[in-house]
């Protein structure tokens, strides 16, 4: 797989394509005032950059290359710059105006968990910072080496660990390396009859150990688990060793080690390998779409159904906002499209009471024997139905499985067109999603106001629990010229981080603290809790030399 | 509820007894070959004991009475001896024969969180220790004061905080206070609907804050989640001030601070509060009782039913030495006696092939509607019956839900009559679990061996999960008159928990680390592991006042 493009997601020639989506222009037009049809603002060409010369030693490059080799051992400007940084909002803002904020030195690559025990031991000697790369994903700040750091950066690149070792069958177990992108370590997986069955949005592109190290969530997390779920047991490269988390499926050995790397971002050491969670490839898979009268009605039927006998793979419901987004990004004549019929918009009003400016679309997901899967059905049927719900059928669930990892894309378009876009997500408890919900659109839109731009905001429900769930904010506006656009988007992604904490809801459901969310580290775990972080940090680290300025 | 016996389980007047079970004294008998009829090693009288001076300076003692009241700070005789230690088989040994080790100076009783700030800021202020004590059923040496401490030993009795504070019915969870005991906490939670399914064998004794201290497991938790899984918001008094985990359903802000307070065993700081999860009582519930015509197919259906789509809450199965011993402990008549009927056992071997001599009792629980336990019942009996398995009705499975609390007695039954009996238990992966059981018990009948005693070794999985199940072993012995006793138990003990770490496996599942399993931590969670936790413990409580020599 091919470096994702230095100034934005993905990969290069893919894009995001309005052409075959006719609502598309028109909607983005109403709502952000912003005019598509000129992409005005290209990012500067590569060859106009100015990119330093690299801090390395002649004696740290030796060591580096006598750890893994020196064909893995590159200076070369693209991959220090494709290596800076992640793919945050702010971070393809700036990579495309040409400031590339402080560049990694050189990038490594090992092959094996020995190269790493040997890059490592090299760039301690040295008093180099090494900051882990998985697939470069990281939309928190959770890979850019602090502004001013005068060490040499190592970034350690993790693609060459790419395999799965093992997979222990009556234990449903796969010993796996840590670089494997997602569906590189599917596609061994599913040679043998297996699968994960983790699917976070930046799938394509994330690999397991920056799932790992960023405690990562996906589609099907409500059936198999948070990626802190599916991590039995770890091996870390660590500046006092080599750390090693036996895979036993549950343990009482003091706070948990296990869960002391999951979410550690690169500050406690380089995840080489986990052993995961896997289950048979299910005999049936469906996910069936369903509209609901209002997002009210949405929410309580997807807190009834955490409370009931039934587990789906996904659980799923967006606001109006995000459901009238939905249809104008559908294609003409696609299951989704199908749904704007008049025919169907003038049923759900007539027989079923809808007022179909605040239906809400909904994905419920189920996998299993033919026998469960129809079990679930039915029970999750009966749930929606006593919330007023409708099913509509495979083809709209078919298409959002299809194209769920297309997203990101929009991003870069709207850049292109000069407009910024991002997302916000957290968790809190059933009891507290409305008023957060309220509170955090409230945020947003004043902070539009704020500014002074037309902005728009959406949200959906992405993920249930036993006690709460995860709701995910989508929001974007075409900037003021005059001011820089990056305050601007400080004060709106400011205003809904805020109302999370604010909210009793945490900063993050999914996304990791790295330097963007850092701010709201203690109101949402306390100050004792940010002392334990520091010191987990400072004692496996006491040098700083890992990842340094991340979550703390 | 009063205190347990100072010098041993339980309530005074309740003990184990054999007089309504005809096959428990030959079977002691005939495996121990101990003489069962006569209690020959009384615990000494109280009266009897030497207690030294508690040291307790005239202003630590106003400080702590300004915290809490006068009324609730004790220097009492009796209650500095209940507090001085857990419920170890060496604790009991010792407070039995007078060796009442390090007692605490003084015991205070906070009513509320505030008394806790108080009591916390006053120990430090005078930099004594404090050591926090919730049901004292631990039998790790969680509670015990090193025997060199110098400095004044406050045990903090938390069962004045025994409330249900608030529970929140959409989010399924209640906030309660951490002191309260298991049947405190389901009286009340059950009295508006609700349970929190959470029934460890200590259950009667130990407290909701107890089983966060040491990551407890209850009987239910193949469906309710072990303690770590229920536990979601924490208040815990830190040195560094109030400690706050938000009850949100999942998070993503660095390593789990909520799973840094899972098994810290007081050392991070004490636990006043949690909020954890609760769920509708159910409508059904029942255990039915199976046989299994040995170990090796037992363990095969509970791996099976594991990666099933069925979800009971129960699944335990016993080796062939506990299936003994179990029938050897069923009183005439009962629904466990009548398995051992000559009819079923003919039926058994003739139709079913089965060595009853190899057969194996097991105990699935399902609960919920009745259309779900109906359905789950058929397919664990699909299951059962592939592996060669019976069912024998919910007669046994009713007397084992009954009873279940009740085995702890029967070590202060044994050291009655001067025999040592006492349990380990650890957690693998499924391909694991066989050989290790091979493994320990080779070792156990190797340290018999090598002490030279006649010993009984037995074994049932308790806990299953995805990944792998817990292995619980019981054994005792009469230990020879011519060497100390805990000599001997440490033979014993510590080969079993060697096979475990040796085995691939961890040195215990849910009975925490202390300082009875500290030596193997090392080689559990490896020197990096401990570099972290020890680091967690001096980052939060730089001077070492709570409970010191814990974990490492």
């Amino acid at each position: 797989m091919a470096a994702m493009k230095w100034w934005g997601w993905g990969l290069d020639g893919v894009a995001f394509e309005d052409d075959d989506k006719p609502g598309f222009r028109p909607f983005v037009q109403r709502h952000l005032g912003l005019d598509v049809n000129r992409a005005s603002a290209a990012p500067v060409r590569f060859e106009d950059l100015t990119i330093p010369e690299p801090a390395l030693t002649v004696d740290l490059r030796a060591a580096l290359e006598g750890a893994v080799g020196a064909d893995h051992v590159s200076t070369d400007a693209h991959d220090r710059v494709v290596h800076a940084r992640g793919k945050s909002l702010r971070d393809i803002v700036l990579h495309r105006r040409g400031d590339l904020g402080r560049l990694p030195d050189v990038v490594v690559r090992p092959g094996t968990e020995e190269d790493v025990v040997a890059v490592v031991a090299a760039a301690l000697e040295a008093d180099a910072v090494l900051i882990a790369f998985g697939g470069g994903t990281s939309i928190s700040g959770s890979l850019e080496p602090p502004r001013d750091e005068r060490r040499t950066v190592v970034s350690v690149d993790l693609s060459r660990l790419d395999r799965v070792l093992e997979i222990d069958a009556p234990s449903q177990l796969a010993r796996v390396q840590a670089g494997v992108l997602g569906p590189d370590l599917e596609r061994q997986l599913n040679a043998q009859g297996w699968t994960m069955g983790h699917f976070p949005d930046s799938f394509t592109h994330s690999t397991l150990g920056g799932w790992i190290a960023t405690r990562s969530s996906g589609m099907q997390s409500d059936r198999y688990g948070d990626i802190a779920d599916l991590t039995r047991g770890l091996r870390v490269v660590t500046p006092a060793g080599l750390l090693l988390v036996r895979p036993v499926p549950s343990t009482s050995t003091g706070p948990s080690v296990r869960e002391m790397v999951l979410g550690s971002e690169g500050r406690i050491g380089i995840i080489t390998e986990a052993t995961v969670h896997v289950r048979r490839i299910a005999a049936q898979r469906t996910i069936l779409g369903y509209l609901f009268p209002d997002w009210d009605a949405g929410l309580a039927a997807m807190r009834e159904i955490a409370a009931s006998e039934a587990h789906p793979t996904v659980t799923r419901v967006s606001d109006a906002p995000e459901t009238r987004f939905s249809f104008a990004t559908s294609k003409a004549s696609s299951p989704l499209d199908r749904l704007k019929s008049a025919a169907l918009k003038a049923y759900l009003r007539a027989r079923k009471g809808f007022d179909v400016d605040e239906m809400c679309l909904s994905f419920i997901g189920y996998e299993g024997s033919e026998r469960h899967v129809s079990a679930e059905r039915k029970a999750v049927g009966r749930i929606v139905a006593r919330h007023g719900g409708v099913c509509v059928g495979s083809g709209p669930g078919a298409l959002y499985d299809q194209k769920k990892f297309d997203t990101p894309y929009i991003r870069d378009y709207l850049l292109d067109r000069g407009a910024l876009g991002d997302v916000s997500e957290t968790s809190a408890p059933w009891s507290a999603l409305r008023p957060l919900y309220d509170r955090v659109m409230s945020a947003a839109h004043g902070a539009f106001d704020e500014v002074g731009v037309r902005g728009y905001a959406m949200c959906h429900l992405s993920h249930s629990y036993h006690a709460g769930a995860c709701l995910y904010f989508t929001f974007a506006f075409p900037p003021n010229a005059g001011r820089e656009p990056l305050e601007q988007y400080d004060v709106v992604k400011s205003a809904i981080q805020q109302a999370f904490v604010d909210g009793g809801a945490t900063l993050s459901h999914h996304h990791a603290v790295g330097t963007e969310h850092a701010q709201w580290l203690e109101q949402d775990i306390s100050g004792p809790g940010v002392t334990l972080v520091r010191a987990l940090f400072d004692g496996i680290d006491p040098a700083g030399n890992l990842n340094p300025g991340k979550i703390v």
